[in-house]
């Protein structure tokens, strides 16, 4: 398979689940002091992972939480963030600006900020009051510290049975991985020169369709993309699609499969050129069907790892490039 | 001017405001009984009002308000909407299944819905336990329901003076569409054939781009469009955008300025098909500049009505045809 390291993927999210021990200490004693409420702060992906987040937190933890982007949060403030608040946040370079900036503007305000940095001596990192570094998938990262919040809570009762399921995560992901190699190869080959991508996706994949349209499609690839939620998508987005319309649907386990069964049914009728990637044709062996909700957005992103790799070679176009980011100051 | 009719804008301010007194009464009763906190409800266009509510809420209120879209409710749930929530609806028709849906969704749970539906005796209309009804824009609506709260929880100290002043809304949101009608009847002719627009907005006018791009370009235009926040421009779109890119960007009087100030100093580096619509070009005379900030998404609806009607006619579009919406069954 093209570009595919298995054991990466697997040591990815070993590395991650083997900080759990450390998360749930750290989350004890933040709910033994006391706290009011959690912000998940993030900008650009790790925004999109925070909304994939939230959609399940929302309907499943009576927790406060929050999620704000990052330059949002600087530029227009929230009255909910103060002495009691922890912002949590992932990021890989921990070299964004903007999230050192509202980790900063949390801090003066008395908040406490934890979370993943994969590069331990970045500016992000040195001003993470309780700091995670390890590789890996920013939603695994997530999902670690809030579960842990909401165990403390008692809202997740099947934890231990959770986690001991996740010891046949990396050896799942590559699974969906493998799987979905074929169907992925045959889209790219036959859409990598399409002039424009719409991606619709619900519930926890609404972040995932933004996600990797922007961050993958657009910045990556340089391909023009409109993401759109499968909960909107019949009220505008859907009066542009005609027949030859390249749409895309992430299709998931949560709450809003509903939703995109919806566009699913409807979009054949106006449209010959509809794709879905559902997570249900992927399972992972040796994890229960009851976890396949909050974990929807890691398979989605194992799928959509599979169409990238192939975007990139069909397009010649190698991810790696980029015309201003990190090259142009702004 | 193209399709102006100046009372009619005037009057469905006027209408809106005069059931002002009404509101409040309302609100001071649930204040009396006790609330926990509201939730705003929408979908398509009056979900991304609600956004634009939100952006300055989240800043200045310490009210618990929850931005809802009508379908993601009743798909995921949410564990904060029980017997002590007040559901805050707008609707035109009040013909829209998932609003009705979820406002039976949340009166299952034991909460109000009280809001503003033009029809009053739509399905819609029929479920709001305390409705209002007259024409007019939705942003206004909510304000006057939201700021209602914002008196009651003794945060909006400037309330008398700012009623005062809106007096002159009407006069001023006319005067918005005529000094503004000559610059998007430019853009209008200038872009209507163009096979793209990316439409940059940040803070309240996150919203404003989304509805725009979502609810006129692509719903009633047929044109392909990508809206993004300013806060994630940075962060992935961008780098899509190359000389001829045709971007307009939003910019505004509230706390994101600075960050529509970031993208407008940018983009001529890299495109030279930039236009800014900015609301701080277009006074409404006897209304302060403090109150600028909660107005700018309605100042932004009054200039982008003139390029809608200019494209219109540039595009020889009439913009009440729909190639499925209400004619087909989805």
């Amino acid at each position: 398979m093209l570009k595919f390291d298995e054991a990466a993927i697997k040591t990815d999210v070993d590395e991650t689940l083997a900080l759990r021990g450390q998360v749930e200490q750290d989350v004890a004693q933040i709910v033994k002091e006391g706290y009011e409420n959690l912000f998940l702060v993030g900008i650009g992906g790790t925004y999109a992972v925070a909304e994939e987040m939230m959609a399940y937190l929302k309907g499943h933890s009576k927790i406060n939480v929050y999620v704000e982007n990052a330059a949002d949060l600087i530029a227009e403030g929230n009255t909910k963030l103060g002495e009691k608040s922890i912002m949590v946040i992932t990021s890989a370079t921990g070299n964004t600006p903007e999230m050192t900036e509202a980790v900063l503007y949390g801090k003066e305000r008395g908040a406490k900020a934890m979370g993943f940095v994969d590069v331990a001596d970045s500016p992000l990192a040195k001003v993470t009051d309780i700091l995670y570094s390890c590789r890996g998938g920013a939603y695994l990262k997530l999902l670690i510290i809030l579960l842990a919040f909401m165990k403390e809570a008692g809202e997740f009762a099947d934890y231990s049975k959770f986690y001991n399921q996740m010891k046949h995560l990396g050896d799942g992901l590559v699974s969906v991985q493998k799987a979905a190699d074929h169907k992925a190869k045959a889209f790219a080959l036959a859409h990598c020169d399409d002039d424009m991508h719409y991606i619709v996706g619900g519930g926890s994949l609404k972040g995932a369709a933004y996600s990797y349209a922007m961050c993958y499609m657009e910045e990556m690839l340089w391909m023009r993309t409109k993401s759109i939620s499968a909960a909107d998508f019949f009220h505008g987005t859907l009066e542009i699609i005609d027949r030859d319309c390249n749409v895309t649907l992430f299709k998931g386990e949560d709450g809003a499969r509903t939703q995109a069964e919806r566009v699913e049914r409807f979009l054949p009728r106006i449209c010959k050129n509809v794709t879905v990637f559902d997570t249900a044709e992927y399972p992972m062996a040796g994890i229960d069907g009851e976890f396949r909700d909050i974990l929807t957005p890691m398979v989605m992103a194992a799928i959509y790892a599979r169409i990238s790799i192939h975007l990139e070679e069909a397009k010649k176009h190698p991810m790696d490039i980029r015309r201003y980011y990190h090259r142009l100051d702004y």
